[in-house]
C-alpha cells in the first residue's frame, strides 16, 4: 500500500496509490484529518477503526503531492553515523574535527531530532539560507513510520511496530552542526526535511536490502544499501523505546550512507540552484531544488 | 502574570493566578482549548485575539495544578552546559570522559530536544525506570517560553519574543546520555520534564538576575543564580532562531548551575522514593517525587 498525501484542485487529501502509480484513490475524510495527511490514517488503523470509504480515483498526474505526513505530531528522530562509510567520511572531514571523539564509530545508536516545522514535499525548495549556512549538505535516508504505541520494545518484536516507510532528506547546515556540538540547531532549519513522495508499507519493501541513492543535478553521489546500516532497525527502535513510548506516526530517519558533501575534498556543498534527487528502490523518487 | 493549567472538579482549565497566591481564576475556553493548557492562551494573545472572559475565581488550595503547558506543541529546546561550574563538573565526570572534547567550555550554545511527552505537573512522579537506567539525574533550569512567531532574531530584539518563564527539571539518564553520545534519547524518557507550577509573564522576574535552586530530600544540591549563564537568553533566542522560525509557546530550557548529581564523587544518582524540590525566586517551587 502506498499512502500519498496531496492537494487536488482546492482541497488536500490521503488516499492510496494504484500498483502502476496512474491513479490515486482518496479516503472519505473531514477536512480536518485530511490536513493532517497520512497521519490521520495510521492513527485510526492503530486505534482498530474502520477505515473510511473510498471516494473517486483521480490520475496521480493531475494531482500535487504534499509530503505525506505534513507536519509529524512531534520532532523527527534521526539516527547519525549509521552507515560505516559515512562515519569514516565525516571523522575525515572538518565536522570530524570539531567532534572529536564523537566522530568515532558509534557502540550504540546516536540519535538526534529535526523540528516538524522542517518537512517539505518532493519538489519544493529547500532554502539555501544564505544568511545562516555557508555549508549546506544532503543526506538520503530511509525513514521508518511507527504504527502503534510502545515502549521498551524489544528487537523481536521491533517490526510489528512499524507501519512502513519513506524517504527523507536529512539536509543539514555543517557549520552550524559543528558550532554547536549537539546537532539539533543545525539540522532544524526551516525546509530542511523534504519528504516523500508518499509512505509504502512494510509488506511492499524489503527494508533489510535495498538500494539507497543520491544525485546532485545528475551526478550519482550516494550509492548505498540499507543493508550496510550499522544499527539494523529494530536495533535502533529498541534503543528509542528503552525508557519513551513510541506512538503511531512517529518518523524515524535511520541514517545515511556515504557521499555527503562534506565528504568530499574539498567539500561540495549545496548551493542556490541545486537539484537533490533520492530514490530508494521499492518507495520511489523524492526531489526538490534549492532556492 | 501568572498563567496556570489546572483541574477543578472534573474539568481542565487556565487561569490566572492572584497576586497573593490565594485564587485562580479561569478563562473561558472551550473544553478543547483548555486542554492545551496555557499554549492557548499564549496563541490567542500572538494572534492579537481579545482574551476570553473571566469565569469565577477559586481557591488555589482547591485545585490540582497541571503543567503549564501540557503537551508543548514540539519538542522542548534544552540548552547544555550553559553554567560555568556545571561545564566543569561534568567534564571530571564519566560523562565528560564519554563525551571528549565535547565536555570543553562550549563557544557557542549546545541545545538538544526532549519530547513532548515528557511533561509533567509538579507533584506527579518521575518514574525510575530501573530497567533502562541508573543513572537518573535531576538538572533545575529557568525555562523561556516564546510568545511570537520569529526566525533570524537579533540578540537586541530577542526579549520581544519571550512570553515569560517556568521552571523545568530536566531529569537526565546519564548512562544512556552517554551511551548515546547525542543526549535526546536519555532526556527524553517518560515523565522526564516536570514543568510548572505555573507561567510567570516576562514583566514580573528579572531573568538576568534570579535565584535558582534545587533540594533533593530537603538537602540542598544546587544553588546557582541565573546571573551565571554563559549564554544569555538574547544569544540563546539568536542562536536557536538564526535558520528555524520560533513559534509562540515554544519552551527554551536554559541550562542548569553546577550541583547535579553527576558531579559528586562519588556520584549521587537519583532513586525511587527521593524528592527533587527545585525553586526560582519569582516563579515558585516544582517538586516532585521519583517512583
Amino acid at each position: 500500500m502506498k499512502l500519498a498525501t496531496y492537494q487536488y484542485k482546492s482541497d488536500q487529501y490521503v488516499g492510496v496509490v494504484s500498483n502502476d502509480l496512474q491513479t490515486v484513490t482518496p479516503y472519505q475524510l473531514s477536512k480536518e484529518a485530511a490536513q493532517r495527511g497520512a497521519l490521520s490514517i495510521i492513527e485510526m488503523m492503530a486505534e482498530g477503526q474502520t477505515l473510511p470509504a473510498m471516494g473517486q480515483a483521480v490520475a496521480l498526474k493531475e494531482v500535487c503531492l504534499l509530503a505525506p505526513i505534513p507536519k509529524p505530531r512531534r520532532n523527527i528522530f534521526c539516527v547519525g553515523k549509521n552507515y560505516l562509510d559515512h562515519v569514516k567520511e565525516i571523522k575525515d572531514s572538518k565536522l570530524g574535527e570539531a567532534q572529536g571523539s564523537m566522530s568515532n564509530l558509534p557502540k550504540h545508536p546516536v540519535v538526534f531530532s529535526k523540528v516538524p516545522e522542517t518537512v517539505i514535499a518532493s519538489r519544493m525548495g529547500i532554502d539555501s539560507h544564505p544568511a545562516a549556512t555557508q555549508e549546506m549538505d544532503y543526506e538520503a535516508e530511509l525513514a521508518v513510520v511507527i504504527a502503534k504505541k510502545g515502549k521498551a520494545i524489544s528487537k523481536a518484536d521491533a517490526m510489528k511496530h512499524v507501519w512502513g516507510y519513506t524517504i527523507i532528506n536529512d539536509v543539514s547546515a555543517r557549520d552550524v552542526q559543528a558550532k554547536h556540538v549537539q546537532f539539533h540547531i543545525g539540522k532544524s532549519f526551516d525546509t530542511f526535511c523534504p519528504m516523500g513522495p508518499w509512505l509504502v508499507s512494510a509488506d511492499e519493501i524489503n527494508e533489510k536490502n535495498t538500494k539507497i541513492q543520491c544525485w546532485v543535478n545528475g551526478e550519482l553521489r550516494q550509492d548505498g544499501n540499507t543493508n550496510q546500516m550499522i544499527f539494523d532497525i529494530p536495533t535502533v527502535i529498541e534503543s528509542i523505546s528503552a525508557g519513551m513510548t513510541l506512538y503511531p506516526g512517529d518518523v524515524i530517519a535511520t541514517g545515511t550512507p556515504s557521499g555527503v558533501g562534506m565528504g568530499f575534498k574539498p567539500p561540495r556543498f549545496l548551493k542556490k540552484g541545486d537539484s537533490v534527487k533520492i530514490q530508494i528502490d521499492g518507495i520511489g523518487v523524492l526531489e526538490n531544488p534549492v532556492i
